[in-house]
């Protein structure tokens, strides 16, 4: 077997594209537990004629025209008539869509993956295959309290560092906070992840900036790639203004962080480490 | 030279954050012509000691940060010690950030890079450097006409194909309309390319849905990206819910697409093709 295979078995169901997930509700300082419904991202593998080239979290539901679409609009096929055949596969881990496509786009294919430097945008880097999708994360100490009031300390404080999205309304913000909510640097970019990494590179070159234990502010979704990068930094705990993904609870729950989302005003929601939130 | 090394060349000034760009903002029918100012997106290639790693669209600021960011938190370096310098050029067509890094870094990121199988998730799939981060795109007819009526019926149309996000609030979704505004096929993803790739797959496996010329409809932010994969499916325009990029604003224009975006309601903004609309 060699790196450019796909090894993977078939040998799982496909996972529904929503989970149902327990969920503490705070609202104004009072806490309500219940039940919550939260969308499924899993990392899918595309393998060209048994190569694969590709591996995205997708959510997973219409997954043959996200391959047929992906390859159309990547330009990895010219027309659907160059593509023979699509088999979905779920494995251990995610799923692995296999394309049978016409050899003139494998070879072309075969010849781009030559020159390829292994580049990404989206938090996935250098992921050779499924199961290095999740990779180990730093042990958290599990024991620092995140307060309703850091929460809303933080979420009050983050808008005036927001310059850029303020005169765009296009860009994402991410910002470290102290275990108080004091907001301690922030950073802002077109991409959610870049706003995360912006600010854990800021935090490596002031060290001092750092006291103690604190926790990730993004303005953002919660997906797996942030509670990943957030757990590299070493919070403990990552607060979202939006939605959480399922695959992302629980990840910070296996990580031992506090993941709280729809962090808006007066509310929010904590999705793991619910032992560790003091509403 | 090789695939790995950077064919960069050191000649521009690195671009400002934000960019004024006329528009065509548009109220219940009534158009004005005003100024706005759009986020800028560039290619930002990662050189590690002089191997290109990644290329990524970013945010041309605090790019310092984002380099060590994203080497800490993709495991790249283990501290940031093991960066011994970061050095910004703005080139034509991007921005390279060159890192040194320490010996034990770059061998680890050499066997890496080795084993790589070239996957992405955010649109920059198989680039190889970062002139060819914008890819030739399909010539349009450049004479479809985009009307209020039209984009306001795909609004009210949309929410009504959105299961997953109306129980999860955390899906993008992608559509494909007619020139009238009729939803000819939407799909829901966690990824908001992911959600336009599975548009274009069915498009393309239902080839009877598709009548003349169609747009793109996208809940998300209008990215160079989202252009990119609009053009290649054909639309004559594209539509987003949230904010354009100024890239991908001059990605429209260069590829004689109409780009609206901040459509809600009765409201949107028109930042491309604005000869062509008809509020």
């Amino acid at each position: 077997m060699t790196a450019d295979t796909c090894p993977i078995v078939p040998d799982h169901p496909l996972p529904e594209p929503a989970a149902r997930h327990e969920v503490l509700r705070v609202k104004a300082g009072v806490a309500a537990h219940t039940g919550d419904s939260l969308a499924e991202e899993v990392p899918v593998a595309l393998v060209y004629n048994g190569i694969s080239h590709a591996v995205m979290m997708a959510t997973p539901a219409d997954l043959e025209d996200f391959a047929l679409g992906f390859s159309l609009t990547e330009g990895l096929i010219d027309h659907a008539g160059e593509c023979y055949g699509i088999d979905i596969e779920a494995v251990n881990g995610g799923v692995a869509v296999q394309l049978e496509v016409a050899s003139r786009a494998f070879v072309a294919l075969k010849e781009r993956r030559r020159s390829l430097a292994g580049r990404t945008g989206c938090g996935l880097c250098g992921v050779d295959s499924l199961d290095q999708v999740y990779r180990a994360l730093p042990p958290q100490a599990g024991t620092q309290v995140l307060t309703g009031a850091a929460i809303r300390g933080a979420l009050a404080a983050l808008p005036a560092r927001q310059a850029l999205n303020r005169v765009t309304g296009a860009t994402h913000a991410a910002a470290w906070c102290d275990a108080d909510g004091t907001l301690k640097v922030a950073r802002e970019d077109v991409g959610r992840h870049n706003a995360l990494d912006k600010v854990v590179g800021a935090l490596a070159r002031q060290p001092d900036l750092r006291e103690g234990d604190g926790f990730a502010l993004v303005t953002s979704r919660v997906s797996v790639e942030m509670v990943q990068k957030a757990a590299m930094a070493g919070a403990f705990a990552i607060v979202g203004v939006s939605a959480p993904t399922a695959a992302a609870v629980r990840m910070a729950e296996g990580a031992g962080m506090v993941l709280v989302a729809f962090a808006r005003g007066e509310q929010f929601v904590c999705y793991a480490g619910q032992d560790r939130l003091v509403p």
